[in-house]
């Protein structure tokens, strides 16, 4: 009898520890590596969308999502999008929008998981060490084009959901996925169809969630806001073509001169951006603003030495955060139509476009931003007396995001970061600009939560991006911890 | 009797008529056909010098050149340079030179031509109408990469020589050859060549002449000097490797921004070059040489309209030609490791190298120039207190080449000039810069004459470049015309 009874209490001891969440931890902990193949396969699909000649892999990519939810069990429509326009008139086809749907009980609560299969461009040449498309464990990192941005979470949440599966358990709440390809090319067509969409697809969800973003440190994190982003083109034409520089050297206005003072006109040295009225639209930095800032952990010494530089812009942690959150930026990121090559060519090129891009931040707005712009540089430009001609275009624009901390969705996420990590969740904004966040929040009026897996050195959009095991694998127990969460509120 | 004499004189004025020189010049009109058919074969060669891939092609089109001349019954040394290192460490062989010789006469005077096989990079997506390595004739123009800068000129000395030949008139000069493939790439290993040839292949040489370069109107002309380059790379690095500008814009000093505003400070909306010292070494303008240029011919308006634009960065005709030929200019060529492709980029790049190129007068330097464009560009760059790593290098230098107007070789240019075209010469400098010029009369110090027979409107470096089918032929006939002119001296 006793022996029994101690029997029973071990059981009860044993049961107990092993949580039905904790069970699905192991179960993740005891896949990995399959978790790792299946990205592998992911990483060798070429899904460039800003690549016209790769837009049969964005969409192969698309269908293999496609397929792996319906493994799942779930439901998908793939939505098309139509075609889209190349500079040199061809059409070719938007990827559809996967559109999915795993459990209908109506006394569970209903959560959204949006996520991107797209990629930038890379080539070994750029700089990679390894091959891009051919995912490489290396010293606990996963390197591969898309393995942080944003294979690797959307492959998370799906093996979340197939370790509760897996054990039998009981998905603690119904999910919808919203899954593009087009997120690194302007999201094209996406924001028409959430309105579309409004009203049936998303009427019965409660709950966005969105991992397209990472860590602030190796703390992890929380995002509440985005900055919004408007990238411009600067045009510049002296000639009908080509120039020897020998033989029209002096003589011409050149584009370049011209193109060179526009973009020197921009920012100074400290990085102050010198169009003006800008700086004036900004929302003012609140006192309870500057406190969230003073309680995060970031070593700008760290910081420094990934990026490779001995001094940034500003000293203090607070006001290298704010400019990196909460102030607009400016960066020139090159020219077209220039000689870009090796060695050197003694050419006055015709027509060269400059490009470069503000992030925004609230209360900016794309359009009155675009005026300022195109104001100010055609005021430059005619400064300058140049007979060429001058074009400047707003390519795309898009909001700042930024929601309530308070939102009861986040303290979900905390608790669930606290669960699987055993830390409190560092509350951070992201530099960079995912605009599907504010549209989806203003579209559907609906709680959207960032719930970033991926690392601060992740080298996003950069040679030799990678995602560490560790993230990747954790990043899958806290996507169950959260779905566990959330289920509970 | 009568009938014989009347038949004896007709036939007396019919060989008046038809001087030896007159029927070579019928010799040529007859066969322009063939000559362009010979040109369409070298345009097929793609000789870049600039391209290593490409680097057996222009060997081939040396020892092609090499049996042209043979077929002359000329001698033929191809002699070796050696190897080239590439940035990547590759070895590749150098083209060889090609040293040739035709005819001894001890009473004849030795005439030596120079010219080059080899061209720059031409690629039809740049914006050639027609297949750049397809030489096509259209409308009187004869299109093609290396159709005017030089395989058109180098063909002509030889259809020239070849017209005397095939009439069995004796070649009135000894003939020797300087080809080369290098040119358009810095004609690397030449001016060694030069000094080694010195006491040998040039002891016997009585004139230099170089067709490399052409007209400044629709009006046969004679060049005596050319300006000189020195060709800059600006290096700046900010990161170790390019940055996602969300995530790092605000924070990081950008290497764009501070390449810009160093390009940004090198040369005024004027077209003045900002470096201090550079304008205080040229040579001060005489009123003589102010009198040379009052005397061309050179029509403003069809000068804007070839090159596409409205307003040139000078008012007269005079000045806008001293700024060409007889002022220092700086153009920018663009920038390496920036985004230059098509579409958006929101990437800060790690390392940038701006390009850009000041052309040189008498009487300055190119070691003086490096220094002073050194010590400049580091004083802008330290007075923007950017932590970033600064590079500037000078990849290559040449001075100016003037010479003296009244050297009688010129006389034999002017005359052949009247004889084929009926005009006088117009008397010409060049704005690009043809350092073997000044190489050759600096070494051999031999007279050296530049003849140029191509059009101002050839788009030589450019998209379209092109010769006139009469250029081409009358070409060979100016250079026959001189040929004879000169063993006249």
């Amino acid at each position: 009898m006793l022996t029994l009874f101690v029997l029973n209490l071990l059981l009860h001891f044993a049961m107990q520890a092993s949580s039905p969440l904790d069970q699905v931890f192991q179960y993740i902990d005891d896949h990995q590596d399959d978790y790792i193949q299946h990205l592998k396969e992911w990483i060798a699909i070429q899904s460039e969308s800003g690549n016209p000649t790769k837009r049969h892999e964005v969409i192969q990519m698309i269908q293999t999502l496609g397929k792996t939810i319906n493994r799942l069990g779930g439901s998908v429509e793939l939505t098309e999008l139509g075609k889209e326009q190349l500079p040199n008139g061809k059409m070719i086809p938007l990827p559809p929008v996967v559109l999915g749907e795993l459990g209908k009980d109506p006394n569970k609560t209903t959560v959204c998981i949006y996520g991107h299969v797209d990629v930038q461009p890379a080539r070994i040449e750029d700089g990679w060490v390894t091959d891009p498309y051919v995912l490489t464990e290396k010293d606990g990192n996963l390197y591969g084009r898309g393995s942080s941005d944003d294979k690797g979470p959307v492959l998370a949440w799906l093996h979340a959901i197939e370790a509760f599966q897996a054990l039998k358990q009981e998905l603690p709440v119904n999910l919808k996925f919203i899954f593009e390809g087009m997120e690194e090319s302007g999201s094209r067509g996406l924001d028409e169809l959430l309105r579309q969409k409004n009203d049936t697809f998303f009427s019965n969800v409660d709950y966005i969630v969105i991992s397209d973003s990472g860590w602030l440190s190796k703390k992890p994190a929380l995002t509440y806001g985005t900055r919004g982003l408007c990238d411009f083109f600067v045009e510049v034409q002296c000639a009908n073509q080509d120039l020897h520089s020998g033989l029209y050297g002096g003589s011409v206005h050149e584009a370049m001169t011209d193109l060179i003072a526009l973009l020197d006109s921009l920012v100074n040295s400290t990085g102050h951006i010198l169009i003006p009225g800008i700086n004036a639209d900004v929302a003012p930095l609140t006192d309870e603003e500057l406190h969230l800032y003073e309680a995060i952990e970031f070593n700008l010494e760290y910081f420094k030495h990934t990026i490779g530089t001995t001094e940034l812009l500003h000293k203090t942690k607070e006001d290298v955060l704010l400019h990196r959150w909460r102030f607009p930026s400016l960066s020139i990121h090159g020219i077209e139509g220039a000689f870009s090559g090796p060695g050197s060519k003694t050419v006055i090129p015709a027509k060269v476009t400059g490009k470069f891009s503000i992030r925004l931040v609230p209360n900016m707005d794309p359009e009155k931003l675009s005026n300022q712009v195109t104001t100010y540089l055609n005021r430059v430009f005619e400064e300058r007396g140049s007979p060429n001609k001058l074009r400047i275009t707003l390519q795309s624009g898009s909001k700042a995001w930024v929601t309530d901390v308070r939102d009861k969705q986040y303290d979900a996420g905390r608790r669930a970061i606290r669960k699987v990590f055993g830390v409190e969740a560092e509350m951070i904004r992201e530099g960079g600009s995912i605009p599907v966040a504010r549209t989806l929040q203003h579209t559907t009026q609906r709680s959207v939560i960032m719930l970033p897996i991926c690392g601060s050195d992740d080298a996003i959009h950069s040679q030799n991006e990678k995602l560490s095991r560790g993230n990747y694998i954790n990043g899958t127990k806290l996507f169950a911890a959260y779905l566990d969460e959330i289920s509970q509120l």
